[in-house]
């Protein structure tokens, strides 16, 4: 089966490489940067290109959503790439399209905080979209450029999904509705998010689920069930967020980046500032199996769970990245 | 007839374009930066993709020798790109890669000055090849970056042509028999190149002809007869060094970049600091056919032209721009 995880941040090794290939993996949505300017992230693709060199028999670059399907015929792992932030581009609107080339896929707005762009989550003003933003929107449809509002307020979500032309994503994230974080999605968000033809993925993240780490498998497909009610079957999808092996300096720097001198704990706090405990039953790639079970179990056909597991990823990756 | 200029570095416009055009120019290599470093070669990117959108009827992007003919066929001039200096890359070899995906095909190792790589045609002292250059020419020559020796000095070339698994060329300058200037290569340079399977650009940069302003298109055309000779029909090509309507302040950073605080003068001095005057024969990208017309008066046959004017350029791409 298809199976594409729509984001990951992992502590990247031949290891965790020969574990999606045990879990059935064809493609991943690998974080390329969260807080990074233009320079470092030449550098984070220049790390991949190590990695595509040294473990050529595992993995290769997607820089088109056919490339998905090369892949597979090559029986190696596709890794797609996004940013977590629009810091790639920083002030320079003409990043967008050289970002794009290099093979940025998909760009978040914000992460957590105000950008250049738009308002994140954290934020207590959500001041929507800036001027700035919409040209990038715009930029961004015209050179097929996915946007991922994730890390994004409700306003700026619902601004950018206005603006642009072209579907809007959440890569990773879940219902408000089924756990009340921050980082969740109302249902407003969510509805509009399918009308603009875009996909959510569901995180396994422990923050982002009810009960946390205990959160069962059978709970997370109740949520599956009723968010396919919400958006349709075609615009739901996978969005693990699995941090497999970082340090907890990695946390502190998607947490804080250079932008705080005090410790921003994010989704944790100061006695819960490490990584969460993971779930029982999606420890590594290699359990996304379990998940296609569970979806099993609450009556989807196979049809539908094929969509959920990595069709409509694809799908989006070939509306949503091909030049107007 | 396919027509490659093997570099420019103009003051790109619309007019130019036209021109290109109007002369039967198929393919330009078009000169990306002199003294840009990583960041800064980003946003010269960004301003070709800004004239690819503005001006998609007269030009378009060549990222693999085969969009020549792309363009060919869509009636658009191909630009290619080069770095007249490892700038680009800074420290960091991981560059070379991202730079080749950006549509970076020909990079110099220096430019007149010392670099991180290799020791410059106006250098006292020509150290030859340095530990990053090796690195950096094993790299260039696994992505299919061609490496371009121009402004390098006599030993560094000899090095690099040793050091390379891939034909070495010499995009712009003419053999220093016909004119011994600095810039001008020996003879012993361009047997080598030649024997490495790569390739000399004639220049009518007036600073490397006999004659300087004053020489005829009959002496520049002798001086092709000669090469021939003396490096074989399949090793020769044109590499103009056009220079259109570029400022002084142009010239000053082409010479001085950020390195010096006394003025340099390069190929000029103090009381001829200008752009040199043009050539009768040779003003802009119109007088392609002058030079075809020179061939021919000299003997040389139609397939000996198609090779001097754009096949020899477009089999340097071919081979030299695969990844291994």
């Amino acid at each position: 089966m298809l199976t594409i995880d729509g984001l990951q941040y992992s502590n990247w090794s031949r290891e965790i490489f020969e574990q999606m290939r045990a879990g059935g993996v064809s493609a991943v949505h690998a974080t390329l940067v969260y807080h990074e300017n233009t320079r470092e992230t030449l550098s984070r693709f220049g790390d991949w290109n190590r990695r595509f060199e040294q473990h050529s028999d595992l993995i290769m670059p997607v820089y088109e959503a056919e490339d998905i399907q090369v892949a597979q015929e090559a029986g190696r792992i596709g890794i797609f790439f996004g940013a977590q932030n629009c810091s790639p581009i920083e002030d320079d609107i003409d990043m967008i399209e050289v970002m794009r080339r290099l093979g940025l896929m998909i760009m978040q707005l914000t992460y957590n905080n105000q950008s250049l762009l738009a308002a994140g989550c954290y934020e207590a003003e959500d001041s929507g979209v800036s001027r700035f933003g919409r040209q990038a929107i715009a930029e961004m449809n015209r050179v097929g450029m996915i946007i991922d509002m994730s890390h994004s307020s409700e306003r700026s979500t619902l601004d950018a999904i206005e603006l642009s032309s072209r579907p809007v994503i959440i890569s990773h994230a879940n219902p408000a509705s089924f756990h009340p974080a921050k980082r969740n999605k109302s249902n407003a968000v969510l509805k509009a998010i399918s009308e603009s033809g875009g996909l959510l993925g569901f995180s396994v993240y422990p923050f982002h689920l009810k009960d946390g780490p205990d959160c069962t498998l059978e709970s997370f497909c109740n949520m599956v069930v009723d968010t396919a009610d919400l958006m349709g079957i075609d615009h739901i999808g996978i969005g693990t967020d699995l941090c497999q092996g970082q340090p907890q300096s990695v946390l502190d720097w998607m947490r804080n980046g250079r932008w705080s001198k005090e410790m921003d704990f994010g989704e944790g706090n100061k006695n819960n500032a490490g990584w969460p405990r993971p779930l029982s039953w999606f420890k590594d790639n290699r359990d996304f199996p379990a998940i296609i079970e569970g979806l099993r179990q609450k009556g989807f056909n196979e049809t539908e769970i094929e969509k959920i597991m990595g069709l409509n990823w694809l799908n989006q990756l070939k509306i949503g990245t091909k030049p107007l």
